[in-house]
């Protein structure tokens, strides 16, 4: 079964190994959905993808210094989200390297 | 009757009007809930509050630069939330202006 899981994170980006995690996570996210924000995530997934996607974020940040959130929000999700404002515009400055 | 929103949000912060409009966005989600990342509030509300808070804080943003988005968890989200990482230290070092 396919469900919305909500992708949230903060990632420290005082140094370059921070600035380098950011990317990959943002990388390996898009790999399972669609950016909404510069740090959020949604994403349809099934459970084993779910619990992949659980495992292969929390090896890329550093436990110490960032924050990871996952919310589910199941498959009835597309009247329990409101939008206002300006729809992201995701200029990827940066190479998104891997 | 009691429900969980999550609010999440990108204010362009380029420049001085923007980094008031994120400060008191911010300072608005703080009387309603809990910050949980930096540009991420967990709040409890009801029906009446959460249309309040969507008012306050789409009058607060400029919706050509900046995005917001709700996502209305319900009151059954406990086992739907998964944090990974640090807990969120929130030193506020600039004043919250409002």
């Amino acid at each position: 079964m396919i469900m919305m899981v909500l992708i949230t994170y903060d990632v420290n980006t005082e140094d370059k190994a921070g600035r380098k995690r950011l990317r990959k996570v943002a990388k390996h996210c898009l790999n399972y959905g669609l950016r909404v924000q510069n740090s959020v995530f949604e994403c349809n997934v099934n459970q084993k993808e779910y619990v992949e996607l659980q495992h292969i974020l929390s090896n890329e940040i550093d436990e110490s210094k960032d924050s990871l959130r996952f919310y589910l929000l199941g498959n009835n999700y597309k009247n329990k989200i409101i939008h206002i404002g300006a729809k992201p515009s995701f200029v990827v400055t940066e190479p998104l390297i891997f």
